[in-house]
């Protein structure tokens, strides 16, 4: 259940309807929009009455119901308002949403050595990416596979971000592991396999870094947004949604099938920024960059890529990697998308956090119903 | 099995050749592309050696397996060249094919009477639209739903195409409506629910008229190239596949998975023409706009997109079809999109069937591996 | 809608009710049950009112509507009276019902000749089965795959039942052939491939011959079920579902999943009787046998064994096909698992159609809820 | 890679053997079996060569590689003899295993106070039930729904132990509170959820209590063996690999689709014991007794059925649980089809881990190929 504030509500009112709505079983939430200020209420919302609850304060201008299951990941519990993800970096605060330039993430599946994750680093910004990805720890479907260097490449990480500055994405695959991780990461991932490992979203979002879910292999939609509920419900706003392919009857000719509607179905159910990743939605590096593309078109706030030295060498999933040479090919031709739909930028967002003014290229307003 | 014949062969060595390979169990076919005659053998060719077949002309350059199930359906059986589709209509003829702009297919999903599908092809060839889709055969879940107008519905189709110029593709659901069906149809569809009706395919392969085949919601890529190839055996070369959704597990906000990866995965296996339909891949009008755009960036050389006069009344599909002005502004922008990937032609390539030339703004050499 | 008559309602007040109802919207239809006559009632039912029906007369005992999209399907139709589908062989009368013992249908995938047809017809009736299956025409992937003998075979097929007095299944793939088929056929089968092509569903509804459905590979219970719906809404009330296997994500060990909770989930939906092929469930002759017998712990009332003289030397399907020897040594453990749920006859049910009294080993109504 | 040892080799021979083919990269596995002994070796056996280490001893009688990626989970790497994980309880051991009677587990989805568990396991173990399920952390989709009451409900479980001498099978979802779980709990649980939780799997791995290992939702069955061996590869020995569904495109009448074939493919792949839970697997009570009767005839080596004292107030997976005099009647029922198949024990195994004969209703080795 919402309640939205009329505009120039003052603070101290709004404090009090907080207090007044607290109790044990239902939690306010402050929402500050950018037009309005919103009180969120989760939990045992089903005896209250709307009708009632507008009584409270002649500030309130409406209160509603969010009827889906998943309630602060709803867009109606922001009143349709997009959540920007702000992340800090040596470089620049990077920001992903609706209403920012597009990020791009890249880097190598594993890190393998220092020298390799430096050069992708070095490789990747010079081309334009905003944050280095590199797994420390591995979920590899074999026990006999490279699990990861583990807290060694953590380590690694952090100098290939000392080095060029860039901001750092890595998975955790477990809760144990969360304080090491979140030391060094910027962006906090975690993986398809744990989508559901409920225990670790809960720890998740005890914790003050944002966090990038990505889809389950057998996740609906609705499970998903689940999933970012659970992080959200623990404390932390700042979650990125990310598709990387769900599992078909078809495999042949790539590894998942990577589900591009889900941008804009995302998009009319969620606030949150929702992030693209064609290495592991195909599998293949031959489809990696039309896939790219066609996620920039179908909406995606940020790009996932997997960049490797010597694919042909990489420890793991060198069969979806791009080459250094190959990622800057592909970033010219995102930029010539992107800039289409109005999401690009030259200084890729490495400012503050400011709201970017998109260029109106594909006015969204236009749509048809 | 190809024989590659070298440039400037003379044509009466290429007939000599042909006749010298034809056998009750192997049946030559004369391919000519832009650069290159290609000899392909379809038939029992596990005996064969290509080392002895070149030596039967110094003319042959080289003799190539294809090691594919489908056989004449693989690239490398064209030798990597595109085939062109080309659909004379009153308006010019439009040609289907990689180089050449995308091609625009619209129309309502049943035909309903007279006036709407007239007043629809009038909207849609004003927006820029090629070719009318209206369905008069209408496969339908329930017995108890509209099952379409039949053969009458074919003479108002026949009267749209007179009053517009617009070329006609309509569904055909039984091998004994086939002549009536190809009598008024510029293009013949397949649907989803007959991809392996094979006694359709093959009565669809004998007939003169360019064939889309729909994938089937189970089908495999392979099963689909297998189903076409079905067609091209049967002597019709003008096969255009449409991706239109898959069957997966999550069903709740779209109707089907919309495979866009099937777009660049075909164009690595087959030189026929691609078309995606949105309309039937999401279910949803509102996800429509959003992932025809995505479908041109992932590289789709045709769209298909339901438009109705009047969705809410629409006797069948109407929660997916677009009103004649949302159409209008989708269209506008598939033009901004289509034209970054230099694929969008003022002109709605409304002349004859000369080979495009894209306008380079992605070039497809530039492509990592 | 259905009327439930009390019993002994004399027969002319019934025919008065039938023409009372009667109307261009709506059929009636009389379903003479066990112990009730019900009249059910197909059309635009949704303006009438059930109290206002009831008026009509005394003997009317309850109107119920039949709120599944399926209707005369749906086991609300017949009032929860299960269909008993009678086919005459030379052999006698073989019956597929819940209350009748289990049907056992074997035979090749194709017919390859007269010889191994009439060979694999004598041994699988000497092992117990009561049908025999035998494709003349053959749904396959490739165009260049063997496409069955066709009409010759359906001679073959005509000349084993001569010889053994087995009753005939076979599949019919385009409606042209019904005609042929329907002569030779005890029973007609419309494959997966075919479960919607709603053409010749609705031809094979015109027919009086039973109609064995398969279930389409990404087809729903639902969808199954509204397919079945198509042949008994053309007139022909003898349907037999067949579950075949479904396509999923794992497709390395076995060709299909097959979906036994089908069985169960079919018997509280539906009247029809309930077939499993685990030879097409699996595609593997080692899971076949073990599946044949979970299949009828699940609750079939027939089941579909593929059995080829030499299956490693099979046109199609050899690696799915039991050895003559093999299905006797089947035969003797379906015997077992069949005793133990009442469901055996070493009659084989080759008598007359009486209603078969079950040993009451598992009583149906001892089960929990 | 196996090494299969004569008949008879002295133990000494043995202990030699190892220690020469110990090294850095391999670790040798000493496995002995009803009638031999056999060495297995993983690592990296690539370089190996099975000629050169039939060398090593006139008391090897075989070497050969296991092609599967799946190694000790594989049959072969047990040379085909079947695993017998034996679980102490205080009313005795309990054996699963091809070679034993069917062992059935059963109760509450969570434990939700003392006097429902207690009484819960009471007429459980009175129908003939030899394990007590209960879920103290359960995986739930929504962070609203009930998520178990954690370690109080542990104690709850203990408590359920020491009144009825059954032993416990409860789930752990995090690895930190392996140990507490581990101190109740007779068997571990790891759920579908948690099925590729590589890092739970491991520690799963190091504890010394047998682990029942759920199948993933989108996991095929080589996914799941990898998982299982995970588990092996970290010195655990005792998996049990249970069937509990997967998700498939239908999702309308049943919760999942039980892949029954799942269990003869197991059977031909691997030595570990296997289960089957219809509860979950359909997710309807109505349809738990058909399918576990099914199960039972489809080979499996133990049920895992839910029980619920009033399954309309239950907390969680209230529709798919049976009341206990549902489970009264069922255990009737499978008792008849465990007993045609030999599998069933009057006694429920509830002795000693000697190995049990089974009644030879239904010998293997009869079975087609």
């Amino acid at each position: 259940m919402i309640v939205i504030m009329k505009t120039d509500t003052p603070n101290l009112e709004i404090q009090r309807i907080i207090q007044e709505l607290q109790s044990e079983s239902i939690t306010p939430e402050k929402i500050v929009g950018k037009h309005k200020v919103i009180i969120g209420l989760v939990g045992d919302t089903a005896t209250l009455s709307p009708e009632h609850l507008q009584q409270i304060s002649p500030f309130i201008e409406k209160v509603m119901r969010v009827d889906k299951p998943f309630k602060r990941a709803s867009l109606e519990f922001r009143h349709g308002e997009p959540t920007e993800v702000s992340v800090p970096t040596p470089n620049g605060v990077v920001v992903f949403g609706q209403n920012h330039p597009i990020v791009t993430v890249a880097g190598p599946c594993s890190v393998e050595n220092e020298e390799m994750i430096v050069e992708t680093a070095q490789r990747v910004k010079a081309a334009g990416a905003q944050l280095l990805r590199g797994g420390a720890y591995k979920p590899r479907t074999s026990p006999y596979s490279f699990q990861g260097h583990g807290e060694s490449a953590l380590d690694l990480l952090a100098k290939a971000r000392e080095v060029t500055g860039l901001g750092i994405v890595t998975e955790v695959m477990d809760s144990v592991d969360l304080p090491k991780v979140a030391e060094v990461a910027d962006i906090i991932q975690i993986g398809a396999r744990n989508m559901q490992n409920f225990s670790l979203l809960k720890q998740a979002g005890a914790i003050n870094k944002p966090v990038l879910l990505k889809r389950g292999m057998a996740a609906t939609i609705e499970d998903w947004l689940m999933s970012a509920e659970y992080i959200l419900a623990a404390g932390n706003p700042n979650v990125i949604l990310c598709e990387r392919g769900i599992r078909t009857f078809d495999r042949k000719y790539t590894r998942n099938t990577l589900d591009l509607a889900a941008v804009p179905v995302l998009r009319s159910l969620t606030h949150l920024p929702i992030m693209v990743d064609p290495s592991h939605g195909t599998g293949k590096v031959e489809y990696v960059p039309t896939m790219a593309k066609a996620a920039i078109a179908a909406g995606a706030d940020s790009l996932m890529i997997e960049v490797h030295p010597n694919p042909a060498k990489a420890l793991s999933d060198g069969p979806q990697s791009l080459t250094p040479e190959g990622f800057d090919r592909l970033m010219e031709q995102m930029e010539i998308v992107g800039q289409t739909v109005g999401r690009w930028s030259k200084k890729f967002s490495l400012s503050t956090a400011t709201s970017f003014s998109t260029t109106k290229a594909l006015s969204k307003s236009s749509l048809a119903k």
